[in-house]
């Protein structure tokens, strides 16, 4: 019996950006079915006593991801830019409204379309996506109606956000994207085939 | 032209072991030729203001890494056990006098087959590598003759390890294994086609 996947993700990630926007395919190919989790990163880091994205912090690693990040998307075929080290829309940006709408949008069958408008909004057009007029927009095109914002900061839906970084950690997520099948953890973009093959496997 | 690919690796390292059991075959593929290039990451950590592995640092992370490195290797047909976390054999082990070794070794002709063998050593039945006695049967059995372990202690042969360590500085090194082709560096096991495929490419 083919199990469910998790797919476990943080907007400010660079590599969960990947994994969003070719999960689908991926995943209907070996006939898995996709939940999409949205989490924050923050609290995750700050329990490592970080207090932005290690990728800041090691400097060697930090210019390695970026340069590994153009290199996987040329071979995914995906345009991707290198976010400013400061300013509006430096790396990371700060996800937290675009995570509240997405858990919105996964409830009203939008969610999806709208992670990777997200996605694409901020790693192939460089935009800041703690700009809530565009996710505002961003959010009516993937079919949300009515005020998605005000249904986004209301106490029930931050709460339930709070719950999934709470059940990341019980996970043992320490890191974006990750992907959760049969309680089985797996790691990172170039996880996300072994991940759904064991999915398939069943 | 087909590009020479550097592999740089460091006995402690679970992932390297992975990589050094092979690359032979999936260089031998793609017609492209390997240099083996043993260095030591304790240097490198030292400088990420780590005194032990990263692995050990961040609990989560290093849960993960045993549990990945397991269905990785059972992925590979390789043989893989988790290490202790104290007493002897204990992870990281102390791969400083089999990189000595090791560096003599890719001079002379053996240093291929001694570095799998201590791989196997380690990673396969759970042996303390720093241990000269087997480190000299493993050399002997890789085809070195005389005085091994003296040669790996002269101190020209220290001061290469050394100039090793300093060249992975310059090259942006952060972790191992890490491969380079035409001065781009490239991370980890998982990135062990694609440097592949960069090289071949030429």
């Amino acid at each position: 019996m083919t199990h469910t996947l998790e797919f476990w993700f943080e907007f400010g990630s660079t590599y969960s950006y990947l994994t969003a926007m070719r999960i689908e395919e991926a995943a209907g190919a070996r006939g898995v079915s996709v939940r999409w989790r949205p989490f924050l990163l923050g609290p995750v880091f700050g329990a490592q006593g970080w207090n932005t994205s290690p990728f800041n912090i090691y400097k060697a690693k930090g210019d390695y991801m970026w340069r590994d990040m153009a290199r996987r998307a040329a071979r995914y075929g995906l345009p991707f830019r290198r976010l400013p080290e400061s300013g509006p829309g430096a790396f990371p940006q700060n996800g937290l409204t675009a995570a509240r709408m997405a858990l919105v949008g996964m409830e009203e069958g939008w969610g999806e379309a709208f992670t990777r408008a997200v996605y694409s909004a901020e790693f192939a057009d460089g935009h800041d996506i703690a700009d809530t007029t565009l996710l505002q927009r961003l959010a009516a095109e993937a079919g949300a109606t009515g005020d998605v914002l005000a249904r986004a900061q209301a106490q029930g839906n931050k709460d339930h956000l709070k719950a999934n970084v709470e059940e990341a950690f019980r996970l043992g997520i320490f890191g974006a994207p990750s992907f959760i099948v049969d309680g089985d953890l797996y790691w990172g973009d170039d996880r996300l085939e072994d991940a759904l093959d064991a999915a398939a496997a069943g």
